[in-house]
């Protein structure tokens, strides 16, 4: 990058940056925010996020699959029982969006951010 | 929403859904992250945010503005100098992205998340 503030650019960290915007993506912080009270079916976590399609639960789901911050569990029988539950990584997130959390109700009037 | 479960249904809070969005939109952490270090002019942040656009950055901080996170300065003189700086809501953000700096450097490998 050419620019006179070269010797001043601050070297992002490209970790934060990725983990932000893996969390803030459209519905992911809701899906964990759901599962950080254990394991829940699809219609389960569909069900507790009003706004969401299946479409976009899926999508969801399967990029915090892949970011290993959700972990799929199939449970054998007649039906199949498949949930979806926080990682040790996942569970590790109760922290930052909580205080993420606690800076909404800080400084977000509630009436005005209504989905 | 219709639903079995709906007796069960866990009210997401509409702050913390809003709050996680705005912070998680594509550069706004990166954005919120220079200015921590106090007002800059456009192509400072520019320069210290390898791989953003000036339409992207432009759009981000209107956003930013609008969100009441960045107040826009304009000094008068020749040339008419412009900064942008945190607000007391912006600042207030440090707790909550060092939060998920930390989580990132827990979990995310450094080698797999380059930009």
């Amino acid at each position: 990058m050419e620019s006179k503030h070269q010797d001043e650019i601050v070297q992002l960290c490209p970790r934060y940056h990725r983990a932000i915007e893996l969390i803030g993506r459209r519905w992911t912080g809701a899906v964990i925010r759901v599962l950080f009270a254990g394991p829940r079916r699809f219609n389960e976590i569909l069900a507790r996020i009003p706004g969401i399609s299946d479409r976009l639960l899926t999508e969801r789901l399967r990029e915090l699959e892949q970011a290993e911050i959700v972990s799929r569990a199939v449970e054998t029988g007649s039906p199949v029982r498949v949930t979806y539950g926080l990682t040790a990584m996942g569970r590790d997130l109760e922290g930052p969006l909580g205080e993420i959390g606690r800076w909404a109700e800080r400084w977000l009037p509630a009436e005005a951010t209504a989905l």
